[in-house]
């Protein structure tokens, strides 16, 4: 792609060190890793000094960098260029096309013309694989499952049975949808299995990551709402509904029946309690162990979580409770010192 | 099923608004999914508003509702009716019956007649599967491993070599039962791997969650005694044993060599250290982390652990440190001024 | 195995209860579980009792035990002993040999002679497995991807395009290398996927746990160096490098662009932030929760992290506030008296 194209598409501005050249840009990569016709960038300028060095023939920035010797494209957000960009250099790839024969499928499934099957695949009784999808080897997708248009199941990700993956959802290997929520009824001597009868519905765009267990509802369905993107080890437990666009980070935990806001994000280890809600546009520092449900929008660290900014203050405070705790025995003998002299 | 068949079976008292009426009951949900023929529940009472639009036949609740529009079941464990009629209106089907000739089975093997194998399970050399046992698509087991009598390995479980799987338990998919336990000699220049030559035992009616691993011992066997129910995602580390009907919620972790109580309950997130010992009984609030042996039974919060009781308050008591800090900075600066002043 | 060879091979000290005897060592294990012809040892010495009591043959440990009625083995570092004799006395085995034909093997790959494809084991485009690899059933291995020689596969474990698989590597069943790291650019509409155009590395020797998932890198590699052993259910995100013989155990969660030095250890659920650095020899404690890059070595627990030594003080003293409050009350009460009476 030529650097002036690439301005034009992405409505960046673009900055030449001396008279406007001409680039061609045939990668994107870092300013460490960058060679002569990638396209680089800086996020942070912590690493302004390896402009300097960098081998790259073009540098995507949010500010103009003052003196730099190579054509700078100004975006305000760099991070979508990158994204969009990435996409058109890198685009995803299928290493295979067509519906295997060594795929498994139900003679009563209904697979679109347009679907990749690699072998090993399996498609269950009356489960339906929309246009474009792709079920690398070891996906399953069973009875009565819907796999969206364009969606692409990675190896070994499972979709069980009567749930419903929307349009251009990404399941990163190991994921699991639809396992059976965690429910047992307490009695003398047993734990009686109560059945999880629910599905589980994630909208369009939804992306799970690797080993990721989004679990089957009692009733009704848990619910990834459209654009939600799951990181790697996390669980959504029965019943539970995540807003749209909400982030999880890697092996965050989300109870049953917690409603969890659109545009939140939840750090790593982050937890969320049985059946508490979360505000839209909450975000939640890494391993905050939400306890009791939150209103106001913000963010939040700790268990039970306090604003951040607080968080780090008081655990600096809090390794001053020994100090505090000699001071008060020090303070305990003077005052009586003094009691006993008046 | 007829209401009237229902409270006989159940053992529940039937209470009408007026004269009594036979309903016949089809399905079990919720208050708000509730369709006309379906039975419902309340186990909350903070629900109680929602029993007037519910559009169900029938509630299920542990104390009578004065003035209520339905046939109300009364029963003092409703989770225990829920559990037994969800049981019997939505059985557990599967969609396969027989045994696939894609499934691959180990001529040393042995595979009980009435066993169903999904197209694309693995059955190892001299493994045996017990009656009515299931293996979905990718189930593995490993060689001189058995699967008891009616227990169903979901998509992608695996069961390594000589692990011994009880009666009628349920692996959802992904889990592993007897990967390596985790252990490695530290030598100057190395980390030499201890062997794993141990098992898992799995007793009967243990249900593991979807991607939870339960390690294989270093030497004896790794055990989860009868009843024992995994949520998804847990870990329970080598040579670990988890005493009968003991819950262990959503990415539990168990260190090595850990002796869990019967009938406890860890809540989510939380986690147990090498070697620790748990009475029977006790139950582990989220994220609790155990650093030492919990002898006392109750209910316990927080790394290390606190009665939960305590914890809240504690936690509340935590937030007042940075005011402690100000309130002793100025008490010595008064008592400073008193003491100058004597 | 002769106890006098070896005593010899290990470079192990011989002491008889009375006159030396020979004894033949068949098998290796506990103090509890031994038998006649067994090698039995003791790391701690909290179980010393139990040794006068064990059917075992001999006895390996550290230091000798007074009056002892059994041949003793005595090595500083009993583990290393127990880590080689294990591994002579039961070496890994793999059930299957050769190369099966219900393996996938695409015609572009390469598989060295020596290795065993499983059946259903899958091999992609261009991939290429070393001499003696394993791969079990279900493994997937992508496309240009490769595995070195004598690397293992167990089940389910995947290993994404392009991802680089060292020499004599353990991926544990349900093992994920090179799922996309999680990186998205958000908009006021949308959030945008930043694609995941790196891979993995895996240096020799390293070891994955079941379930535990390596993300691909941005740009560039994951790397885990030399003999880093990763146990079950671990996070490692994209563009994190982890050194040398570091061990991360189970349920670590490390975030994106982490740089872990060689020769650490993290204990049970520990996290590591985005970006952070801990350097060589760190040790961080169950749980530990690193918000800022660690630079002086030493053993750290809580989160943010201290000293391990501080740590169990410093929560014994949190566990005071709530009397320290009535204190400071009590102190300001008398405090006030003593003013008003001036």
């Amino acid at each position: 792609m030529k650097l002036s194209d690439i301005a034009v598409q992405t409505k960046s501005q673009l900055i030449f060190p001396s008279a406007p050249i001409e680039v061609t840009i045939r990668g994107l990569t870092t300013l460490a890793l960058a060679q002569s016709g990638d396209l680089t960038f800086i996020t942070n300028f912590q690493y302004r000094d390896e402009v300097a060095t960098t081998k790259a023939s073009a540098i995507l920035t949010a500010k103009a960098i003052p003196g730099c010797h190579l054509p700078q494209l100004i975006h305000p957000n760099p991070y979508a260029v990158l994204a969009q960009l990435g996409q058109q250099l890198h685009p995803v790839t299928h290493s295979f096309t067509g519906q295997s024969p060594l795929a498994f499928v139900d003679p009563t499934a209904s697979v679109a013309a347009s679907a990749i099957l690699y072998p090993q695949a399996y498609v269950g009784p009356r489960a339906s694989i929309g246009e474009h999808a792709v079920l690398y080897p070891f996906a399953y997708v069973g009875s009565d499952a819907h796999v969206g248009e364009g969606s692409v199941l990675y190896p070994s990700s499972t979709v069980m049975e009567r749930c419903k993956i929307g349009a251009r959802c990404i399941l990163h290997a190991g994921a699991v949808i639809g396992g059976d929520g965690f429910g047992f009824a307490p009695t003398k001597d047993d734990l009686l299995k109560i059945p999880q009868m629910g599905t589980v519905i994630l909208e369009d765009e939804v992306e799970i990551g690797a080993s990721s267990t989004i679990d089957r509802a009692t009733y009704g369905a848990t619910t990834l709402c459209h654009g939600v993107k799951v990181d790697s080890q996390v669980q959504v437990g029965h019943n539970a509904t995540v807003g749209a666009y909400t982030m999880l980070c890697a092996q965050v935990g989300i109870a049953g029946s917690a409603k969890i806001g659109s545009r939140c994000i939840a750090a790593g280890q982050a937890g969320i309690g049985h059946g508490i809600s979360i505000g839209d546009g909450t975000i939640l520092g890494p391993r905050a162990g939400v306890v009791q449900s939150i209103t106001k929008p913000g963010e939040y660290m700790g268990m039970p979580p306090v604003p951040a900014k607080e968080w780090m203050k008081l655990q600096f405070s809090l390794k001053k409770v020994p100090d505090l705790i000699k001071k008060i025995a020090h303070l305990e003998a003077q005052l009586e010192k003094l009691q006993a002299g008046t």
